[in-house]
């Protein structure tokens, strides 16, 4: 397909000149536009985070995505360029809601920072299609992706109506992206059954095991750099992410044939702790319920892919390249699930359930604020979907899936 | 050995469930026991520091100990299981001497800080059986060392007598580890001599160069994590970790056949400067002096590499995987020497050696201190070492060493 | 070459021991001549920051050179030397400095940031004869240009006469070290056309991506490690990176064949603007600034690569292994003149253009003193690239050029 390929060449540096000039233009604009800066935190202890959130998302999500034998370079080359342009497409849209009063005003580092976690929801749902789109549907896909999230946001904090719950509404971005990517996959063609190109070898999966590493040391910074009770997100997180861990080696031993040790196994669910206790890491108040979480969130994982890989993504004719699903998703899920009947059960002890109609609107906004994350992330992932999918955007064949030498020399 | 293999597979998930289920059990039995938290220091720097000994410990020791060909996923994985198997362990002993007032209560995050440092001895004792033991055999040999450990801790603050030397007991992780592993080692069948799959490749060397400049970069910070005079123990096990790098790559190029760098001899002997600093990092008020001590770490260990490969090793049958002997148990002596001769000189100088009596009795507290450790860690060692080796735990057959196969799919 | 090589045995480690022990000697000689320690910084911020830089230069700078397929031991082994070499030298100047009354004495950390800061030049130069040289010219070579380097920011310091400028001076690191490195290389024989080993690898290629987005990632750090308005460096050099990191990814589609990413554009421009902003990041108050000169950056850098490796390297006959000209030479002259621009414009702007003489005195002292820095690089690099390759120091012959064989068994 030469003639195909010309057109490919000539329109991604050109979408992404297109894409950098507005931003340059945008930050100019909104530069003029906005308020001085305010500067609630000390920048001592908030630059570490910052800096480990930025490591975890760059790096560590990077080197994550390296399963695929041939994939090495578009795993780490095309996280690392979404996550630049995301950020900077975040800030703007950040920018504009702070313009048009929607949200107050924070600091530029912390504008930033949350700019590199809503990215999060870009690298996981990168993992859902990753092999199969090619540069220009990835970043087309990523800043719908950021502005959706940012609508839903607004949404739920509209709905939830606390205002310094703000933070809260970003630890949907698991969720979010796990969905997005999921609806989005699906409307690819599903690769030919005899493609060996996404298989992983030891080499892929001993730097994916590093960028996994990475992530899990990382997460505790992930969940607390917006927290308020930052310590108790800490340990939570920490307590979490140690008990999924175990979990994780227990039950791919308990799962696989011959008792082994899988090694994609291990890379989900060492991180489904740290997913499932997102909402909740500063709430909680008790170790070990962090730790049964943790442990539940690893649980849900590894029967998952089980359950998923047999029998929900052939009826669906998914390809979940990374297993995005049972990674981020699942234990999305649990933790919502989770964080809604931890704070019925704390508002139920304090009233001694003397109030259930208030409980009851507690559990309503609760939950719809999940159910809008999840049912806008799967129909706008399916419109994104199908629109990538169209002439247009040139996607690739099928015979070209889950190989590097398409992109790089 | 099908049958023996389908023991494995049944023992190795139920253990790590049992382990994990009792530990959530004792967890939230501690919560109820313990009284509330004390908050010593600001978690500003402190969450940073302990970012960087988790990074270490995890991260750093996993892919240092990637050198054998065949053992990648098992250094990693297994490096990373032991740690969060062993950091929740290693709280709950922690609690469990606080509940029985032998130690003071600190803060949650400093437990966990103080319980990923121990963890430095099972990540040493893992380094020197690693490709011999199972999974079974890897757990209940840390869990073990860890409890005995803590003991052996509780044994130096009393003899020492000054309760804020509690990081100082803490800093014999390295004596400990170092001993236990080469103990426990001596009780496992030697490979055959033909069996060339402890060999390393360039690949492998590189990784685990990876894993060492990491330990490398976050020594300084283990070593003041605990420290109360952070700076001074800073600088000085900078500059004892630089001097010992130098004296790495010197003693490389003298000691071995046509002047070549040995690559494992820089992984060993660039970290021996903050071995043998980690016991007066603080206390050292010249810098010269932690460069000398770094010189002297790095020379003992290259020596020692000579040395205990071609005499000590083949005379008691030891195969020291990972050469923790001279990695971390030589400059940790020497670190152990070296403390107590300024510890003396210091005190002399002082009392202008009037006092000879105490002195004499400073000597003997000191040395017991550290004779106490390595006793301890060789006799326990060679019991664990006995108890793994039972038929009840199922010993991997020699055949079978060094490869990951075997435990991963 | 048996003979020779012999010689080279004899040399290596004897000259590591001269220098390792003179180093001691003359800590030695400094810490009894020293005024007490001056704590001007709170050690909680500062100590993060500095080990941020301390893992960027040790170990991202490491891992970004390992582009050569053969040379992957050599660039992480030797850039660690060398660094933990330079570093005590550079702290031994600094003090001679004191001593003399030239510069204020500082806190200890601080001394040793400036010196890992200093060390980057070296790590620089390096990647220009990687491959080429031995490790005694490299020892040799990293010596002589930090002394140099000192001495011209010394100059530097007197022509701008701003004391605390001090650290604008150190930022001229990058300038300097590649244009030192390219006048050394200039006067190494160039290897045979039909040598292939000077390759990379898709292997080779991923870890100096991994080293990349290392540095990439703690380049603010590096950029605000001095700053006195520490947040402002951060942002806008994040800005500056991120644009410079998408730019790279358009140019690299755009100038290469068939529209193809290409691995060495990418590693080389995504720290462009990191390099670009250096000078300016405190004082730029706009961050699309920083964002238009991280484009321009990742521009000069991507056409420089074309245009040099074509036009000037042959003209001159020069090998740039690792191309340190295109990403820290050019974007380094680039961010220069911005640096000029912009404090012109400002200061034009303040005093409404009335005292143009003055202007022109400004424009003459930072055009003289960005001129005094790379004049002094080009002269002093050719004399020591003269001297590296005497007799005396056994130069490479170039068939054992990019091969660590020679060096490491």
């Amino acid at each position: 397909m030469p003639s195909r390929y010309r057109n490919f060449r000539c329109s991604v540096p050109w979408l992404i000149l297109l894409l950098e000039g507005s931003f340059c233009l945008l930050f100019l604009v909104s530069f003029y536009f906005s308020s001085p800066d305010v500067d609630g935190c000390s920048p001592c202890s908030f630059y570490s985070e910052f800096q480990d959130v930025n490591h975890m998302v760059i790096f560590g999500f990077g080197f994550f995505l390296v399963v695929l034998r041939r994939c090495g370079f578009s795993s780490t080359g095309f996280n690392f360029l979404l996550i630049v342009l995301g950020v900077q497409c975040s800030v703007l849209v950040e920018d504009l809601l702070i313009f048009l009063r929607v949200q107050r005003r924070e600091g530029a580092l912390q504008s930033v920072a949350k700019a590199v976690v809503s990215m999060t929801a870009v690298a996981i749902s990168t993992g859902a299609v990753l092999g199969k789109a090619n540069p220009v549907q990835l970043i087309v896909m990523s800043l719908v992706e950021l502005i959706i999230f940012c609508a839903s946001r607004c949404i739920n904090r509209t709905l939830l109506q606390v205002p310094w719950w703000d933070h809260l509404t970003l630890m949907h971005v698991h969720l979010f992206g796990a969905y997005f990517g999921l609806a989005v996959t699906s409307r690819f063609p599903e690769p030919p059954p005899g493609l060996d190109k996404n298989r992983s070898t030891p080499k892929s999966n001993l730097f994916s095991m590093l960028g996994t590493v990475f992530v899990w040391v990382f997460w505790p910074s992930f969940n607390s750099i917006l927290a308020v009770l930052k310590k108790e997100a800490v340990l939570n997180t920490y307590f979490a992410l140690a008990v999924s861990a175990v979990a994780a080696f227990m039950l791919s031993a308990l799962t696989s044939k011959d008792g082994k040790f899988r090694m994609t196994h291990i890379h989900s669910a060492v991180l489904a702790g740290g997913v499932t206790i997102s909402y909740t890491a500063e709430s909680i108040q008790h170790p070990w319920i962090a730790m049964i979480l943790g442990l539940l969130g690893s649980v849900i994982t590894i029967l998952g892919s089980h359950c998923l890989q047999r029998c929900f993504n052939p009826a669906f004719k998914l390809q979940d390249t990374s297993g995005v699903h049972f990674t981020f998703g699942l234990p999305a899920v649990l933790g919502a699930v989770a964080a809604v009947v931890l704070r019925v059960v704390k508002e139920g002890i304090d009233t001694q359930w003397s109030n259930l109609s208030s409980l009851g609107y507690l559990i309503f906004v609760d939950v719809g604020a999940f159910c809008q994350t999840i049912s806008t992330a799967l129909v706008t992932g399916l419109i994104t979907g199908l629109i990538l999918n169209t002439k247009l955007l040139k996607p690739v064949h099928v015979s070209k899936y889950f190989d590097d030498q398409f992109y790089w020399e």
